[in-house]
């Protein structure tokens, strides 16, 4: 695998992967230590530690058994060593405040890789829930 | 205005200030003729044209007498010709698809800057609405 698209894809699978098992730990090293992430309702976190406790909450509670599928995604190289990886994903078996399930939801995903030391990291992500028949234009 | 970190907050101003002037050629211009660019609602626009006709379509309309308020913004460099630069901001004066005012909301813009030929384009734009009160954890 000594492509780097297919490494760019290989750490958004990782990504799938480690939420799916629970991992924050795995989750959290696919980051770089001053990595940022900004959620889906604009909560930054800054920094991968950051990044991991509160993962670790929501993967304690409403995201316990959770799973995110990777339905696309897309990569681009603006330099060699940086890759802007953007992926539609959809979410399922989330729970509400109350404990309830809620019903799937979609999102779009963007991360941004550096390599360094030969491997990819990810140094930013911001994600984005879709809301369906809602553009940015009169309905 | 030779720093860098300068120049890529030069872009932002620009952004807004093209926002408010609903100039959307001048707006387009920031971008690079591939950016790509997911509004708040997760709609990705690919290429400068679809992200100018895009954003006339709504500043014709809902966006029509808007004004973006650029709140801060950080900007980081994780190679010399790459810029990633997230903004906290606020928007007013929007309407309702029946053409009723909207209350202010705010969110987080993530913007990608790539040096070409010594000058700033926008090549990758992510924009997430901060939903207050609400973490990615229960209530």
């Amino acid at each position: 695998m000594n492509h780097p698209t297919e490494q760019a894809l290989a750490v958004v699978s990782a990504f799938a992967e480690a939420w799916n098992r629970h991992d924050m730990a795995a989750f959290a090293d696919l980051f770089a230590p001053d990595a940022e992430f900004v959620n889906v309702v604009g909560t930054w976190w800054k920094g991968k530690e950051s990044i991991r406790s509160a993962h670790e909450f929501a993967h304690s509670s409403m995201f316990k058994h959770s799973r995110l599928n990777i339905l696309s995604t897309e990569v681009r190289f603006p330099v060699e060593e940086i890759a802007i990886v953007r992926s539609r994903w959809s979410l399922e078996g989330h729970l509400g405040p109350d404990g309830a399930a809620l019903p799937q939801r979609t999102g779009i995903l963007v991360n941004v890789l550096r390599k360094s030391s030969g491997s990819w990291q990810i140094i930013d992500s911001q994600n984005t829930d879709i809301v369906e028949g809602v553009l940015s234009r009169p309905q």
